[in-house]
């Protein structure tokens, strides 16, 4: 059984390298990680344990499909942390109806099935995030995704202490492709679900990482803004 | 020679699926079209010539160079029509010293050179543009790409017509990949070069797009705002 925060769509990815691609959201709940600026806290915390389902494969691809009206799309695996969940049942069964699987995940939980998935997107979490960073499971899980599975690194950047730390990582993986993507310092918290994030501010981070990726000559990157941010803020379910 | 309205970065791409790439632009000037919402007349109408420069494709790769400090990365032709133009030597010139090409078109003019392209946009103007769409010289444009360069149609959409437009020209063409881009109606003109445009007003239109290819099961699209246009507003030279 798979521990379900919330299934949502038909939306755009609205981060990394599948910006705009139509995709529904499958938000697992629960997570390994605490990040300070951590944007979706409903679905990690185990206070809101009462607010998540126990599902089946099955019963999820039935949401799934009524969401989609049973015309496949990129499902997109989100958290919380995807990664601590059982997933192989439902990629296997999703996968035999069409639908591509997309999995976001930070990187701390290896899991064998990483090579099922069409899309595996790892966000290793920068210093601002106060979470420690094991390179050692970084590389563990870019191993289980094999040679099928297309890859990007993602990385949230809040200053130049995670900027700096970015360029490091992407030089130790010249070939995995690279987003930057710049913090969101407002996002709602359960405690203020109708928190309203700054767009001027994050306009100006993102105008920053792009000005720094230019003096740096770093030009194999993408930057790239939450684009769900900018055009709905920070609405939840889109 | 080659006719040039101006070059500018490293800043990254707003548009398409190059989205957030790190590029140098190369616009050229001149245009046979005249789009009714266009957002750079000042590339486009004969008036503006004296501002552009008649320049050889070794002087537009030093200006480049010394943009980019001499680190290979993608350059964005655009316009005006840049298929107007000779950038045969250019591309050569160019990819001999590492850089990658991508341009921007609407697809109204064929080039033997489309071929030697990294990355081919094409942008067929819809109804609203006040252009007519001539589906023969697209065929061709596609055609001269071949196999080696990496296509997609841009297709921007101002209202209900343009979308069925699109809707009906993504069908036939199945198996190129399509990215709708809502239209910036309120873009910067040569009389008013200051003037902002509505970001509610750009972000009602990209919402209304999203929901409008969901209503449709229309899943193998990607639809994707103008970043820079949210980011710097209309603002020139980024």
């Amino acid at each position: 059984m798979i521990l379900i925060s919330e299934i949502f769509g038909p939306t755009v990815q609205g981060e990394g390298s599948l910006l705009g691609v139509p995709t529904v959201f499958v938000r697992t709940g629960g997570c390994d990680f605490r990040c300070s600026w951590c944007d979706t806290l409903y679905a990690v915390e185990p206070r809101f344990k009462s607010q998540w389902q126990s599902m089946s494969a099955g019963a999820i691809m039935r949401q799934v499909q009524e969401l989609s009206g049973g015309v496949p799309l990129l499902i997109t695996l989100s958290g919380g942390n995807p990664a601590l969940q059982p997933l192989a049942a439902l990629l296997e069964l999703g996968q035999g109806m069409g639908y591509r699987f997309a999995i976001e995940t930070q990187g701390s939980k290896v899991q064998t099935w990483f090579g099922q998935l069409d899309y595996l997107t790892l966000s290793p979490k920068p210093p601002s995030s106060g979470m420690r960073f094991v390179p050692e499971l970084l590389q563990q899980c870019l191993q289980a995704a094999g040679s099928q599975t297309q890859v990007q690194l993602k990385l949230v950047i809040a200053d130049e202490q995670d900027y700096q730390w970015a360029r490091e990582l992407a030089r130790q993986y010249p070939d995995v492709p690279v987003c930057l993507q710049p913090c969101n310092l407002q996002a709602a918290t359960p405690q203020e679900p109708e928190r309203e994030t700054d767009l001027e501010q994050l306009n100006a981070s993102y105008r920053w990482l792009v000005e720094r990726v230019g003096q740096d000559r770093w030009f194999d990157v993408r930057v790239l803004p939450q684009l769900h941010v900018l055009v709905w803020n920070n609405a939840r379910g889109v």
